[in-house]
C-alpha cells in the first residue's frame, strides 16, 4: 500500500475509533451503563433525521449530519467537558483546538480543511445547520436524562437554571418543541430530580 | 404532552437507544472490548464522508447516510448474525422482517414508510446508496480488524475464502480500494490470521 492520500484517510479513520472509549455523563435509558461519544454522535444523527421538520424553512441536513459526526472527535484529546463544569469548560476551548489541529490534521489537506470547516462552523453557531445540530446536541440528552429516571441530572445534582440555560437552543431552533421540553423539566423539578 | 406525531417519534428514538447494546464480533482497535452496533453505525458514516470519492460517478450521500443510521435498528430484535455463521444467516431474513414491522412502526406512518424503504433499498443492493452503504459495512470491520491484530478472523477462523466473499462489495463499489483490500487479505493469510 503506498498510496499516501488513502493512508492518511486511513489513519484519521482509526484514529477515530478513539471515541468509542470517551465516556459521556448521561446514561443509556436502562441506566446500565454511561453512553460514550461515538454511540451519542449517532444517535444524534438518527435524532437529526427524525426531528428535521421541527426547524422552520429550508436545511442542508447533509451538512448538519457532517457536523455531527465530526463535533465530538476533538474530545479523543481534550475529553468530554461535562456542561454542568464551570471550570473545566473555561479550558475547554484551547484544549479542544489543539486536538482539532492534531486529528483533522491527519486526513489529506483538502479533506483536513473540510472537517475542519465543518467543526469551526459547528462551533460558531451562526448558521441553522449548526444551531440545529447543537439543539440536537441537547435533545438526545434531554430524551435520555428523562427517561432513564432523571440521568445525568440527577447524579450530578444540577439545577434548573443550568437545564433552562443548557436548553435554550432548542427554544430558539426547534420552537414547537419547546413547551415540551419546559414540560419535561418542570415534572423532574416537581419529582426533586432537578434542584429548584 | 399531547401530540402524538412527537409521542411516537420520541418512543422510536428512546426503542432505538438499545442498540448501543448490541454486541458485535468486531473488537475496537485496541482490542480492549467487542465494538457495538451504535459505534459502528456512526464509524460507518464517518467513513462513508471521507471514502465516498472512492465511488465513480453520481450518489446521493444524505441517502447514504439515513440509510446506515437505520441499516442495523432490526439488531434490536433479531440480534447480530455473524457474517461468518451460515446457519444463522439462514433465519436472518425473517427475524429481521419481523424486527423492521415493530421497530419502524413505532414512527408516525410518513417516516415509518420512509425508513422502511430506506431498510428495503438496503437489503435489496440495487442502488448505488445501498451498495456503497453495503461497501462501508465491509471495509469498517476490515480496517478495524487489520489494525487490532486480526479481530474477529482470528476469533473466529474465518478462511481466505469467506474472507474475499465478504468483502467482495468493496471491489464492486470503489474498485480503486480493492488492491489495498486484497493486500490486507493476503498479509493476514500469510501471517496465519486468516485460514487458507
Amino acid at each position: 500500500m503506498t498510496d499516501e492520500r488513502l493512508v492518511k484517510q486511513i489513519s484519521f479513520l482509526i484514529e477515530s475509533d478513539k471515541l468509542k472509549q470517551i465516556v459521556r455523563r448521561t446514561p443509556l435509558v436502562d441506566a446500565s451503563r454511561l453512553e460514550n461519544s461515538a454511540e451519542h454522535s449517532w444517535h444524534m444523527i438518527l435524532t437529526s433525521l427524525i426531528a428535521r421538520e421541527y426547524v422552520p424553512g429550508p436545511i442542508d441536513l447533509l451538512r448538519v449530519v457532517e457536523m455531527i459526526a465530526v463535533h465530538d472527535l476533538v474530545e479523543i484529546d481534550a475529553g468530554d467537558t461535562f456542561a454542568y463544569d464551570a471550570a473545566a469548560n473555561e479550558s475547554k476551548h484551547a484544549r479542544e483546538r489543539a486536538a482539532a489541529d492534531r486529528l483533522f490534521g491527519l486526513l489529506p489537506p483538502d479533506q483536513s480543511a473540510h472537517v475542519r470547516a465543518l467543526w469551526e462552523e459547528f462551533e460558531n453557531q451562526i448558521t441553522i445547520e449548526s444551531r440545529f445540530a447543537t439543539a440536537i446536541d441537547r435533545l438526545q440528552p434531554l430524551l435520555q436524562n428523562a427517561h432513564s429516571g432523571g440521568g445525568s441530572w440527577a447524579t450530578h445534582a444540577v439545577t434548573r437554571e443550568q437545564v433552562f440555560r443548557r436548553m435554550a437552543p432548542i427554544e430558539s431552533t426547534m420552537p414547537a418543541l419547546w413547551p415540551f421540553v419546559v414540560d419535561i423539566i418542570d415534572r423532574f423539578c416537581a419529582a426533586g430530580v432537578i434542584r429548584t
